[in-house]
């Protein structure tokens, strides 16, 4: 809307700026959250809405929808940031010892102080015993990075993997359609070439050797593949590789000098009967007596997720294993101009690797909160599954991990018709009218990539029980009535 | 080291891993960090050196050198981690009040939560109303977003004015020299063309109009020149702008059509008589009548440097002002994909900017804290300046403001000789020297950037003041044998 002499004395215009940021896309916080947040602000002014409550299901943000904080999660960066607090609070023994021994590790006992840029040391070899212990091989602390959230870990390494060359010269990375949309976001940011391989939907959102060859292949000639992407548990999928799949991935990227990156941040959140979380570092490293041991590795960690939910905290690491040591030094270089990651997010994160063990006095309260998270996602999860499966028009994988389920809408031909007059994808044409009906915001499956004339939508398996359930009912009744509107 | 058959396996080798990586630089947690890490765990581990103890005082990192966090600061963090706690551990009412009405601008109540984007809405309108009562002109929280750290906000609108293009098309970014590493670090990590201008280390390391034509017209057909950096109070050169200066960058970068980013983190820490902190934003509304309010400016400002120091909490904030509204939507859209600040740096980022007022329960304690930090602070900066002034070989411009001296160094061409013979910058082969000789860990002129042929090295002023002055002796004495061994 800025007159034409305004747009000419400008230094940034739409012309100008950086092209890359105006073709990124994040869906996750795109228009239809900022419509229901405008909606949240006209329900407070009086406004009149066929609802009276705005649910802001689009994003994995636990606390934002209930979810409790972990009492000994929020004592321990209490007592880090208050030592003096410490006895006058009645903080537990093992609180305050954990708060002690991790100030140790920071410079002048304080919080405040910078750390190292791969964060504090302590903490690290925190997260290498973690991983040893889960994993049944040994890590190392020096293989460990701390992040600003998992985000950053995964933006550091892609960064890292990047050519600096353009054209067919450009990185390729394998990342899997759908998916969490940093991913595309960040491979626009970096100038990268996407190499999309697809989910198979019709198997449990399962991942295909076979598809993952087609999409290499298809690549050829387009840029210098780099790196394959995997999401286990499946974000906005939430599908739970077996241990096979792993294998077969693990071969593949090796056969073709793949560097893999495993964002396994949902590690913790495991739903289906029979399913079980298995690392990209464990298999690899017990596969074939060792033959992939090799390979280069890194898997992301998040405070974000699992029963803790502590977004706001921004902790994350990354394990990166197999980097040649002078490559290993770049990667070092190459976050030491951000300083370091935040450190209650890295205290965070180590009292979720290094928990409250059995006979300590935080111990009960911690596991009876813990698993309270868990089994009620678990709840939900299957709550979700069965309810969309229940209605016409719906098919819905069953969610066996992480937090969202992501439903296969069939749309009327009449209603795409509707979404491409007004220039929209069908499934956000979807979900904008779901939101301005229902209160109910979700993302609609185009941002996260789909097979070409399929639709869908994510919906957190976030809110609480209750709300969930009447949630769900609503919905139900707008699918209805939109199939009618449009049949 | 690896061996030739290890190297042809690996994805990512010296040759293949993104070259901007292997170019970028970032002096201050460079080569001598990483030696005096080494000698602190040498020393730890019985090691016999010339000193008993490292000092590093290559980094403002405040609390790691031994300052006290402000007591109001860390009690209202630990109110909003804790908020059940509030009443059984004492907080004054103050400290209550701001927790709970931050934790209402949190989702869920809770700092686990992510915040929008640019911050948490309540933090953001603090902090206009800072700067309205800074600068007694309007600012407005739509303007605000809160930033990991102020580097994270840099490099956030640096990506903004990237061109996406190679070659004479890059963005050309005006960054003075000496100049914090971070500019030209994230200049090379996004393929920008830096142009560099000099401070007049003669003048107080002010900074002279004409010597910015010059670099802009060196830079001619070179890049397309979009943006001008300031350092004010200057880092590392502690110079602080005077208004008429300030006036002049201004009627610059509007002939020349270039956004201006301010970098302000120090605006607290002013230390010269007769000079006082002018926001670019404040000068450019006030005069010629406003012919300049429309100016595209960011200010930058951080929660780790003035008197709180609190680096750890990877707190800031950029005020953004006068892009075209769709500019501005791609802004807040490319920091979307990150998701949001950490919330605790964003909690204290409102304790700084909106602090205790008189009457309430926390603000004497508070004045008392903060004017302590800061005259101490004063002190050093003066002692450090007499002091270098006092040695043979030395001159050290006043350090007007900021936490660092910057003294020029000059060396016999001896010393020249024996550096380049080990090719090593002088300045670098200095510090080293300095480094293993009495353990006092600064950062070379030549991670900042100097004038050809001069040589300086960066030393905060933070060490306690007993330990600072012991030091500067230590250093007398190395600096005079190291003449003399190289006359």
């Amino acid at each position: 809307m800025g007159d034409i002499c305004d747009e000419q004395s400008r230094v940034l215009t739409m012309k100008t700026i950086n092209p890359r940021a105006v073709e990124m896309e994040y869906a996750v916080r795109g228009p239809i959250v900022t419509r229901s947040v405008s909606l949240m602000k006209e329900l407070e002014a009086g406004a009149q809405k066929p609802f009276s409550k705005v649910l802001q299901a689009n994003i994995g943000d636990c606390h934002a929808t209930g979810q409790n904080p972990i009492t000994f999660i929020r004592q321990v960066v209490a007592a880090c940031v208050c030592p003096d607090m410490m006895d006058s609070c009645n903080f537990p023994d093992d609180v305050k010892n954990k708060a002690r021994r991790i100030l140790q590790g920071c410079k002048g006992k304080s919080v405040g102080s910078y750390s190292a840029s791969p964060g504090v040391e302590v903490i690290r070899q925190d997260i290498a015993n973690y991983i040893t212990k889960r994993d049944g091989q040994k890590a190392s602390s020096d293989d460990i990075i701390l992040c600003t959230g998992a985000s950053d870990g995964i933006k550091t390494i892609l960064n890292l993997v990047m050519t600096g060359k353009d054209g067919c010269e450009k990185a390729g990375i394998m990342i899997p359609v759908p998916q969490y949309p940093l991913y595309t976001a960040t491979l626009t940011e970096y100038n990268a070439h996407p190499i999309p391989y697809y989910l198979n939907e019709e198997n449990m959102w399962s991942l295909d050797v076979s598809e993952l060859e087609r999409a290499f292949k298809d690549a050829k000639g387009k840029c210098v593949p780099r790196a394959i992407c995997v999401i286990n548990p499946g974000n906005p999928t939430g599908q739970v590789l077996t241990r096979k799949n792993i294998e077969d991935i693990i071969r593949f990227a090796n056969e073709h000098k793949l560097m893999i990156l495993a964002d396994e941040v949902y590690q913790h959140n495991i739903w289906a009967k029979g399913s079980a979380f298995f690392s990209f570092k464990k298999v690899m490293t017990e596969m074939e007596n060792g033959k992939y041991s090799k390979t280069e590795l890194a898997s992301f960690m998040s405070c974000s997720k699992g029963y803790m939910g502590e977004c706001g905290f921004r902790g994350g690491y990354a394990e990166v294993v197999n980097l040649l040591p002078d490559v290993k030094a770049i990667l070092l270089k190459s976050i030491s101009a951000k300083l370091c990651p935040p450190i209650l997010g890295q205290v965070v994160m180590d009292t979720i690797v290094n928990p409250p063990q059995p006979g300590e006095p935080s111990h009960e309260l911690f596991e009876k909160e813990k698993s309270e998270v868990l089994s009620l996602l678990k709840r939900k999860a299957e709550i979700v599954t069965q309810l969309f499966n229940s209605i016409e028009g719906i098919k819905c994988n069953e969610v066996m991990g992480a937090m969202y389920a992501f439903p296969r809408i069939f749309l009327p031909p009449k209603a795409v018709k509707a979404a491409e007059a007004q220039k929209q994808s069908p499934d956000f044409f979807y979900c904008m009218d779901l939101l301005e009906t229902t209160g109910i915001c979700t993302v609609p499956g185009s941002g996260f990539g789909e097979k070409p004339g399929t639709y869908h939508f994510r919906i957190t398996i976030l809110p609480k029980l209750e709300e969930m359930q009447a949630v769900l009912e609503k919905f139900k009744e707008f699918h209805l009535n939109f199939l009618k509107k449009y049949q």
